[in-house]
């Protein structure tokens, strides 16, 4: 089969997209993404091309925005280019540079994606084979599960990789045989990352002790994506046989869930969605020997031994739609405590490293204003950016649960939201320079 | 909790052994299996211990076994020493030193354990958790599927590694703490074998790299044991969805098997046990689109596309029980064909390389003699073995599924067995200097 063969039988087999759809590539200029664009265009498909400028190399960070733009020019496509302040956002959000552009870059695609008069379906980001590799080989060294095994999946949401089938050397032949331009990124050479760290020097001493690890680590990967369908299913038929939805509660037959096997898994996995951790596992496990009354507690739920039941409870309080803040002081809701007060800007330089504390402009807001739940349709302009985000879209992007998410409140003023209570300020209420200032501190509930 | 307590809680958790069983410990005189002795004592348990002398390291195979009869003095309990011809068993069966030396290991142990009178219920080996992440990382490099990473089980039949609890640092520490002595194997100090090349030359890049990877890894190894056994049972729970038993055939609906996800890892684990290969799986997912009479064939079974239907048939002829091979020439039997000659040894050495090809001294057996199916309770000894051995415990030691035991065939002469076909001479049988030679060679069937 030839290249781009496989690349189209790996997108049908896959189930990726369908040759109707609108797609918006993401294009960096490198090797990689060029080669996506290339093959996109042999195939016929209508796609469009995306391109950020994180403004980190300076000329270099120019010339590969002008080649993507001549790229676009080559192929008569559409190109979206976008230029981002990575370095103040990373500071902003005590991110690594490379946890910041990825923030911004996918908060970038997916507001594209979202954009209803685009009309553009689906992403595709030029990932292959070797970085899925990489990642998983990562994984493994960190410890984990079989999630971080199969790594980079093909499809996500709205997310594809369709060169997932290949990998870098074949690549790099379809370049060759195409003549294909593209620039190299001064970055991939370092290895101040530990991807590079771990391509320029592990993988070869790897290579030398198994001269077929390439080739066998690849393999790994489609196969650990299937070990992890067939996890999956298991744990849901353990979650079928042992939960019993009782009104708001779970409850759990205690005789059930001893003989369940393997019970560590199967607990873990049970208890994971309700914000407890990997480490509470045991401690819900001897709820398994303990007397009626003991319980084990997450941020948002406990888990009570009643006679031959566990149950799964929230612990949410009667809950208030709208706290209103009329002064400094404390204010008590579900979630902890709040603690406000007013300073001078010249009391010294604050220290807004810390999510638990809110250093807000105090021009730009009055007493009273309002603490109450977020809800759907919520938005705010995220520290560092500006371009105003959903707050459901900015969960997502910060991978929290949906109990986590049940449980976030915001400070609004005005109709606009001020700080996501203990996540993150709005880019609109920061301080700018001397005066006033309203701090906000935040202590959770223990 | 002390390092014993440890162990302790570790067998009583996994339910290895109850303290009332006798126990055989492998004790090459190293330091874990030293540490394995010391706790074993302490804990009070009945063991004797089993020693191997390789004859491998000269001087050092000698102080080896003295060093480990000196233990077994100072524990005041039997020690079993049994030296073998390691070299000559390598070569006559084309293995590593240490393919060989754990074959031949592991023959004597179950022996030991088989032997009624001798009253041993389990054998322990000091197997540690070090030892466990270093087979993990090589089947990750070597390609595997789940069990390959979960690597070393602390219970697999009668075969116990009551010390995959701890690690290789712990156990050091236990030995100082106990003022324990024990002899260091020189070839652990060398790079020849692959595992002590990842030891000294991998890991350390690794540890380099990701800190706490150590860490890490060891807690993979429960976790990945965990997922295999979550993956067997969704596997399971496919496998009774699917498969119809009808007579002595299986049938598999079509469209059924069709929606099966994921599709690739079900069928390989439904046709594995057949015979047929991972190769072999995407041409039985083409029958799913395939007409009526297409076939995929194992050496032992056939998957028929009939409409609706895939039909898993064994394909053995009408089973003849016995054959009475009279005279040199070719014999067809359902397995293949044998061919027979008579040379004179001076016709210049023969390869006594394959296993497809035995060479028997002419003056042991005469015409004519018979080819059969293996039987139960069926014996031979092994080339290059003093003792003999049962052909299911050899099946066992070779890891044969038990279709590729189905179709095992013997050449028996005056009740003695002179060749399992195409698997292994007996070494009653094989040339012993100049002399007529029965030559016999099998082509299997296609």
């Amino acid at each position: 089969m030839s290249f781009i063969e496989s690349f189209r039988s790996f997108i049908s087999e896959q189930a990726l997209f369908t040759p109707q759809q609108r797609l918006l590539l993401a294009v960096s200029g490198g090797l990689d993404s060029v080669v996506l664009c290339e093959l996109c265009s042999q195939c016929g498909y209508d796609f469009e091309i995306a391109h950020c400028n994180f403004q980190l190399r300076g000329e270099e960070s120019k010339r590969d925005e002008e080649f993507v733009r001549a790229l676009a020019n080559k192929y008569n496509v559409k190109v979206w280019v976008e230029a981002f302040d990575t370095q103040a956002y990373l500071i902003a959000n005590k991110l690594s540079v490379q946890e910041a552009a990825r923030e911004l870059r996918y908060e970038w695609f997916h507001r594209l994606l979202d954009t209803r008069e685009n009309r553009l379906d689906v992403l595709l980001t030029a990932h292959h084979l070797d970085d899925a590799v990489e990642t998983s080989l990562m994984n493994y060294f960190k410890g984990t599960g079989i999630a971080g095994l199969r790594s980079i999946l093909p499809k996500q949401n709205k997310t594809i990789r369709p060169l997932l089938f290949t990998g870098r050397k074949e690549i790099r032949e379809f370049a060759a045989a195409n003549q294909l331009q593209w620039v190299e990124d001064s970055s991939n050479a370092s290895d101040k990352y530990s991807r590079n760290y771990l391509r320029h020097h592990l993988l070869p001493v790897i290579q030398q002790l198994y001269p077929k690890a390439e080739e066998n680590m690849r393999r790994n990967i489609p196969r650990f994506r299937d070990i992890e369908l067939l996890y999956q299913q298991a744990i849901d038929s353990h979650r079928k046989k042992l939960l019993v939805q009782k009104g708001e509660e779970v409850h759990i037959p205690v005789l059930k869930l001893q003989k369940a096997i393997p019970l560590t898994a199967i607990v873990y996995e049970i208890i994971r969605p309700y914000g407890f951790s990997a480490a509470q596992t045991t401690e819900v496990i001897a709820l398994l020997n303990s007397g009626s009354g003991r319980y084990v507690q997450s941020s948002s739920h406990r888990i009570i031994r009643n006679r031959n039941w566990l149950i799964i409870a929230s612990v949410k309080a009667e809950r208030p739609s709208l706290i209103l803040i009329e002064e400094t002081g404390n204010v008590s809701f579900p979630a902890g405590e709040l603690t406000i007060s007013r300073n001078f800007s010249s009391d010294g330089k604050p220290d807004t490293s810390s999510s638990s504390v809110a250093y807000i402009d105090a021009s730009l807001i009055q007493f009273p204003f309002t603490l109450r739940p977020w809800k759907n349709g919520d938005y705010f302009y995220p520290l560092g950016m500006r371009k105003k985000k959903k707050l459901a879209r900015f969960f997502i992007d910060q991978k929290m649960s949906s109990i986590e998410k049940e449980n976030v409140w915001v400070i609004e003023s005005d109709k606009r939201i001020v700080w996501v209570v203990g996540r993150r300020l709005d880019d609109r209420f920061k301080m700018k320079g001397a005066g006033d200032i309203i701090k906000i501190s935040l202590a959770l509930r223990k």
